[in-house]
C-alpha cells in the first residue's frame, strides 16, 4: 500500500517525497485519499443516478399487518407522502382505530385509506383481501406489498395483534412442536401467501411494483432462546433472495427488511417468556419506536437497497452474511464484513461461555412419563 | 505490509536487505511466510488438539430418512465404522432393503442394525420411533441424530422416498401455497421434530451426543426456481445456529451439513419440474453419489466443524455468509470470504442478466378467473 502512494506521488508535484514518506504517514495519506475519493465519487453518483427508487404519491400500498406496530407506522408515513393505503389485519376494531390515525395524516383529500379484516394465514382470506382492496380502490392493483405479518398465537393473548412476527423466546425443550409450526405459519407462510397472491395480480396487470418482507436481526444471527423464531426469519431471507432473482422476469422488485427490536405489544410479550440467559446476552436491548423503524425502511427503499436494516449492528451482520446478495454500498459492505470478522470471535466466545456457565441453572423439566 | 517485512528483516542476519527489497519481492516473502507459518502451525495444532470429534464405535446412530440416498449411504458408512444404527423412513419395503445392505457392511457381529417405519412429519410417530429404537437397542438412547428428512409430496410420486429434502424447482407463481407449506413441513419441521424428541431424551439420560441437520447449497444462496426449497433450507441454517448456542447447556453438539446435488431419485425428479432458466443458470450440475457426500459429512464431523460442506463452491458460500458462526479454519475462511466477494459481482450480474433475458419466454399463465 505504501508503494502505491509512492507511485502516485511520483505523478504529482511532490514527487521528491516519493519513497521517503514514513509508513505511518503513507497509511494516513492512503486512508484520506480513499475517504475523499469515496465522498466525491458517491456524491457524483448520487447526483447522476440517485433517483428515488420508491415513489409513493398516488401508489396503492397494501400492508398486511397494518393495524399496529411497524405496519401502522408505515401506513401513516406513506399516507403522509401521498399514497393510497390498504391495511389488512384480523382485528376489526384495531383496524378501525388505525384507519382513523392514518386518515388524519394523509396529504391529499383524494387519497383512499381502507382496511380489510382478514387472517393472512388462510390463503382464501388473502385472496378475498386483495379482491376487496381492489374494489375499494377503483380496481387498482396494489403497487407495493408490505408483508408485515406476525402475531402471537397463545390463546390468552389472541387479542394482541402486532407486526413483524411475534418472538416467543423460550428454551428449545420448553417449546411444543405446535409452536414451531405456528411461528413458521405466521412469520413465513403468512408473508408468502400475501406475496404470492399480490405478485400474481401484479403480473396479470403488468404492475412493476415492489414486494417487501420483514425479517429481523435474528434473520442474520441466532442464539439461545430463538430456536423457534430465528428459523422463520431466516426462511424470509431465503425467500427474498430466490424471489428477487425470479421477479426480475416481471420487473417487480423484492426487498427484505431486518429491523432490530421494535417497541410494540410484541416486544413486551416477548420479554415475559424470554429466558434469563437470553436477556443477559442481549443486555439492555433498546427497542425503537415503530415510526423510527418505519422511516429506516422507507429510506432504504428510496435508495433501492435489497436488504435494509435499521441499526448499525444489524447492518454489520448483513454485510457479514453477504454471500451472493446485491450490496448496498460495496466499500461500506466490505468494511463492515471485516468488522464482522473482528467481532465474531469475542462474540462467539462470550456467548458460548455465558451459556455454558448457565448450564447448572437450567435443569430442564424432562420429567415426561413417556421418556424411558 | 512491505514495511512489516523490512522490520522483520532487521531482526535477522539479512538486515542489510531491509528497506531495499522490491515491493513485489516483499509480497512474495510475506506470502511465503504466511503459508509456511500456517502449515507449521496447523500441523502442530492437529498433533496437539486434533482429536476425533466423532467417535462412532458402539454408538447408537439414529438416521431419519435412512432408507435411501444420503441417509442410507451414511448408515452404511457408520455401520462399517462399528456403530449401532437405527434408520427411520415411511416405506417398510425400502427400509427392509436398506437394512440388508447395511447389515452386510457391519464391522462387528454384535452391532445392532434396526429400522422403524414412521412419518417424521407426524410428531407422535417420531415419539414412537424413538421408543421403538430404544427398545430394539436395549434401552440405549441414540447418541447421534441425523435429520436427513425429505420427500416428494406429489401424490403420484408418493412411493419415492429420498433423503435431504426434495426440491421441486418451479417458478414461484406455478407453485401452490400448499407446496410451500409441504416443503417447510418436510424439510424443516420434520427435522425439527426428530431433533426435539431426540434432544429431550439425550438431556434426560445425560447423553452428550450430536444433532446433525442436512441443509443444502441453497441454504447459502437462492435464485430463480428455488422460492419453495431455499427458504426451508435457510430455516435449517437458522435453527442450527440458535440450537448450537442453546445445546451448549447440555454438552450436545449441533452440526449442519450443506451438500451440493446428490445423485438420487430426488435429483431426477427435480430435473423434471426444473424451469429451463434454472437449468441454464446451474449449468451441468454434477450430482455426486450419496457415498461420496456421506464421506464428506463424516470427515467434517470428525474435525468438529459446525457448518460442513461437500464441495468447494458451497464452502466459499459458507465463508461468504459466515456472520457470527464458528469458523472451520480462520485463514481459509477469510480467504474464501474474499473470494466470495470477488465472485459475487459477476455472479449476480450474469444471473440477473440471464433472468431478464428470459422474461419474454416466461409469460406466466395467470389467466385465473378470480383475478380482476
Amino acid at each position: 500500500m505504501w508503494s502505491l502512494i509512492d507511485y502516485i506521488l511520483q505523478l504529482t508535484p511532490y514527487s521528491e517525497l516519493s519513497g521517503r514518506l514514513h509508513p505511518a504517514a503513507s497509511v494516513v495519506v492512503t486512508f484520506v485519499l480513499l475517504v475523499v475519493g469515496y465522498i466525491i465519487g458517491s456524491s457524483i453518483t448520487n447526483k447522476l443516478f440517485g433517483k428515488d427508487n420508491f415513489p409513493v404519491k398516488d401508489k396503492h400500498v397494501f400492508i398486511a399487518g397494518g393495524s399496529q406496530g411497524l405496519g401502522k407506522a408505515l401506513a401513516i408515513l406513506l399516507a403522509k407522502k401521498g399514497a393510497h393505503v390498504t391495511i389488512v389485519a384480523r382485528n376489526k376494531q384495531a383496524l378501525d382505530a388505525a384507519i382513523d390515525e392514518i386518515q388524519a395524516e394523509k396529504l391529499y383529500p383524494h387519497q383512499t385509506i381502507t382496511s380489510v379484516a382478514a387472517d393472512v394465514t388462510d390463503h382464501s382470506q388473502v385472496v378475498r383481501a386483495f379482491d376487496e382492496a381492489a374494489a375499494k380502490h377503483d380496481g387498482k392493483t396494489p403497487d407495493y406489498l408490505f408483508c408485515c405479518t406476525g402475531n402471537d398465537y397463545r390463546p390468552n393473548l389472541r387479542h394482541l395483534m402486532f407486526v413483524v412476527g411475534a418472538a416467543r423466546p423460550r428454551l428449545f425443550l420448553e417449546h411444543s412442536i405446535q409452536e414451531f409450526e405456528d411461528a413458521m405459519r405466521l412469520n413465513y407462510l403468512g408473508s408468502l401467501s400475501v406475496a404470492h397472491e399480490g405478485v400474481k395480480r401484479m403480473v396479470h396487470h403488468g404492475v412493476k411494483g415492489k414486494v417487501v418482507f420483514v425479517s429481523s436481526t435474528l434473520g442474520f444471527v441466532g442464539f439461545i432462546g430463538y430456536t423457534e423464531y430465528a428459523p422463520s426469519k431466516c426462511a424470509l431471507r431465503g425467500l427474498s433472495e430466490s424471489l428477487r432473482s425470479e421477479l426480475l422476469l416481471y420487473g417487480i422488485d423484492v426487498h427484505c427488511f431486518f429491523p432490530g427490536a421494535i417497541r410494540s405489544p410484541g416486544f413486551e410479550t416477548e420479554n415475559k417468556t424470554k429466558p434469563e440467559i437470553t436477556k443477559r446476552l442481549e443486555g439492555e436491548d433498546e427497542a425503537s419506536p415503530p415510526d423510527v423503524i418505519a422511516m429506516a425502511l422507507y429510506k432504504g427503499l428510496r435508495k433501492g437497497q435489497f436488504f435494509i436494516t435499521s441499526d448499525l449492528l444489524t447492518d454489520i451482520l448483513r454485510a457479514g452474511t453477504h454471500g451472493i446478495t446485491p450490496t448496498n454500498n460495496v466499500i461500506v459492505d466490505v468494511l463492515f464484513d471485516c468488522i464482522s470478522w473482528i467481532i465474531a470471535f469475542p462474540y462467539i466466545w462470550y456467548f458460548d461461555w455465558q451459556v455454558r456457565s448457565a448450564a447448572d441453572k437450567h435443569i430442564i423439566k424432562t420429567a415426561d412419563d413417556n421418556i424411558h
